[in-house]
């Protein structure tokens, strides 16, 4: 009885948000691949709630794909680059990236540096063709527009909300050693428990993993842009007709929704404007097609093993390739390849959910991709790591740490060290009940990733901001933030106080030893 | 439709998270006045739904009283002090707590720590009473319950459970310097922005006032104590069996509940087990009594204005009542003084919400105390505030920088002073606006607050604790978390390097010195 009442009120509270916010505008300023599938989630359940949403395009953009039918809106910009070259340059941009895994430490971010300013050189090409394009910005303007959603990794979101006059909101996944995140939002990273990102380090650290995590701190503090930051500051400031930077403007948005959450990341401070809607894109399984699901009861109590090595598959040697296959033979279970057309992960991502929420799959062979992580725990399934770049190895390392994976380098690893981690997964119970505690914590919060997500877009719509969840460190500069001012002024004081007194002690110590010398005089 | 839809599935969930816990079984170690009537409202809330809640009073608990008829089960326990001595004894505290308030920093704060420590002697007693108290343990013991809910400000809830073996959750309101939520729980509170408790600052603070605010800080980590420390590590150390401290026990709580929101709280750092449930209290308006709402009817078009001073009334000077009465006397608004039979703010704590939800209320004469502030805050009611201890200066403080009330002295202000406070929240339609602000933040969360406290207890019953939740910090010691071990091992290699490059240098020097002398010779 009592819960069906409380049931009936929360239902009542529910509609009046669901209903309550009269419907709006959202302009999205894009990102592609594993970043555009995981936004456009948040795109089509806010049109499903009535919203206008319009996603700002570059005529070379390859996932917000305007030909694809959507209820979405596009707002195509012009540039002179074409589909194929901007196709081209990424592509080798990732194939770089994931070359690189071997280089040491130093030259390894050397050239994640060089390839994130060649990859934001790009998107501050297209920024000022949209901004500069007159009919285009005029068109945004006369369309009123409620909130801009950006991803905080490609730039422009937010300068777009600038001279639009509209507030702004987040979306992001990582950035490198949490530059962004720091500079843009004002999060805190304490170094003593918060491992950097990409250091591969887990929460619980020893002396010398804290030493290393500190280094790397310093390092992506000190060395380390993520963006060619005097580049984007000249743009912005000329752009909007005064001296201005990237991150002054960044630190403008309303709320950051990271694309993460306790079941994946390891707890660390946040502030009052952040949400972690990790796993926003996941769904309950869908009924598999019927010859995959006769192939997969065919593997009876032995089950499956989902194998997705996103984009690495294409470019592997055959070397590794057979280091693979003769694994796979040898373990009982029957293997589900996920076929690869491309090399963006993505046209795999459509098809992971379902296979995953299998009660037959017993394990999945992952690259380590966020969002396929993400399947994996909201399903509750042990995996075998292979990562390759990007957030990859710390994707694994999370996962190793909360005991749910094990993990594997793709250079060295044989067959048997692929055949004993995946005998290992599946056969010790230890790392389904990890995967099985990691989604049980998933499922259990008090609202889903993606109803907050579009709780706070919605909510920024509403009251045209969130500006009482924005810390006031915002409005300091970096050495105010460190009180370096305050703590300067209370040394001073203290000096001018302690040499006061000493002037004060010398002067009646002379006057004395004076008056002696007079008196024995 | 999409709407319907989109409700029906939200109330799937929420079903789902309703029904999924079994009923658990809840201890609670309440504290006394406006804190127990707030976790009151939980536990009725937490009953409602099916938990067995069972209250652990000493035999001289004033408000948890086991003869007030009530769905709630009582435990008691013996002490030697009788209700008389115990009551006389808290109402000495808080009549010495409000006299105190002309007082100078220094004085001040050492008082409020000689009362704290008063206060805290006599919770120790009591703690002692029932853990030493073989019969009632052994009964807990045996009761299996699932979960300790505890506020913070009073010790001994942390230990019942670490004796139990059960995972425990604090309600929290503040401590004074934020010292229980810095060294117990592990918050963040950076001084360049987030002023410290009590000390009656804002967010964005002037150079002087970051001063100001560094010097709070400074001193509640160095010199004030919340507790006598030292006994109450003893005391814990020797139940124990083993060398511990207070601080290393509440470390443990799983979630802390603060009865704060960014409605009222200036937006800081928190940590993922950290939820802001301010207001969880606060009941959409009943309508009054009859005789009640006649006189408010009779107001007309200008309304009535609630006046609750809560305790300071009693022992009012004559002088004072004169002002304020001559002040109220000549406004056109209608006064609603709430009685008070003894002390207790309480005992009017039940009336305040359906009369300031009262459309005809203009104002709220208030002393600032959180609950009566939340419930102006709820209903949107602009205020004039006349604080007197506790965090009531800083409560007004908070509301005047968020332009909903005006401050007021109580010693000083004459009846002009009250009289144009009156006018200016009333006239001005600035701070109904701002009221109004505040209560729609309020009422636009994703979850109500009552909702997202039971939620998490009911969580941690169900997954016997929120550890992914907890941050890493509790694992080090105050050096490491400084990352002082760290900085000091860094800075002594390049001390190394240096002297051994500079040694090396020298060495060369030397011998091409020697060479070039024995070539000269």
């Amino acid at each position: 009885m009592s819960m069906k009442w409380t049931s009936a009120l929360l239902l009542i509270q529910l509609s009046y948000y669901l209903s309550s916010g009269s419907c709006g505008k959202v302009l999205v300023w894009p990102t592609e691949f594993s970043h555009w599938m995981n936004i456009k989630t948040i795109l089509d359940e806010l049109v499903q709630r009535g919203h206008e949403v319009t996603v700002l395009a570059y005529s070379t953009s390859i996932l917000p794909d305007p030909n694809n039918p959507s209820p979405l809106k596009f707002e195509i910009c012009p540039t002179s680059l074409t589909e194929t070259e901007f196709e081209d340059s990424v592509t080798q941009l990732v194939k770089r990236w994931s070359d690189i895994r071997k280089d040491t430490f130093w030259p390894h971010f050397l050239h994640v540096q060089e390839m994130m300013w060649t990859y934001g050189d790009m998107i501050r090409k297209f920024c000022k063709d949209v901004v500069s394009n007159k009919k285009l910005m005029k068109k945004l303007q006369e369309s009123r527009f409620d909130v801009v959603l950006a991803d905080a990794i490609s730039p422009c979101g937010e300068l777009l909300a600038e001279l639009l006059k509209i507030p702004f909101v987040y979306s992001l996944r990582f950035s490198p050693g949490y530059a962004l995140e720091k500079h843009g939002g004002g999060f805190l990273f304490p170094p003593s428990y918060v491992p950097v990102s990409m250091s591969e380090l887990r929460d619980q650290m020893t002396f010398l993993e804290r030493v290393q995590n500190m280094i790397y701190m310093v390092y992506f503090d000190l060395w380390f842009q993520v963006w060619d930051i005097k580049n984007w500051d000249q743009f912005y400031s000329k752009v909007l007709g005064r001296p201005t930077t990237l991150f002054e403007i960044m630190a403008k948005a309303e709320i950051w929704l990271i694309r993460n959450y306790w079941d994946f990341q390891f707890p660390h401070p946040l502030l009052p404007n952040v949400e972690f809607v990790g796993g926003l894109h996941c769904k309950p399984a869908k009924p598999l097609p019927k010859e995959m699901e006769e192939f997969v009861q065919s593997s009876g109590d032995n089950g499956v093993v989902v194998f997705s090595l996103g984009s690495m598959v294409s470019n592997m040697s055959e070397e590794r390739a057979n280091v693979i296959a003769s694994a796979l033979a040898k373990i009982p279970q029957k293997i589900l390849p996920l076929r690869l057309y491309r090399f963006i992960p993505m046209n795999n991502f459509a098809k992971i959910p379902s296979i995953l929420g299998h009660p037959k799959t017993r394990a999945f062979i992952t690259h380590g991709g966020a969002n396929g992580i993400y399947e994996a725990i909201y399903h509750g399934v042990p995996m075998v790591g292979v990562p390759l770049f990007a957030d990859q190895p710390d994707n694994i390392a999370h996962m190793k740490a909360k005991g749910a994976a094990v993990r594997l380098d793709f250079d060295t690893m044989s067959s048997t060290d692929l055949l004993n981690a995946l005998k290992t997964v599946i056969n010790d119970p230890l790392y389904k009940e990890n995967a099985m505690k990691l989604s049980r914590i998933h499922h259990d919060q008090p609202v889903k990733p993606l109803d907050r997500a579009v709780f706070w877009i919605e909510f920024v719509m509403r009251h045209k901001g969130a500006k009482h969840l924005r810390v006031a460190a915002h409005d300091l500069t970096w050495f105010q933030y460190h009180s370096l001012d305050v703590i300067g002024f209370l040394l001073a004081c203290v000096a001018t106080v302690i040499f006061i007194i000493t002037k004060c002690l010398f002067c009646v110590w002379k006057f004395v030893r004076t008056g002696k010398k007079g008196k024995r005089d």
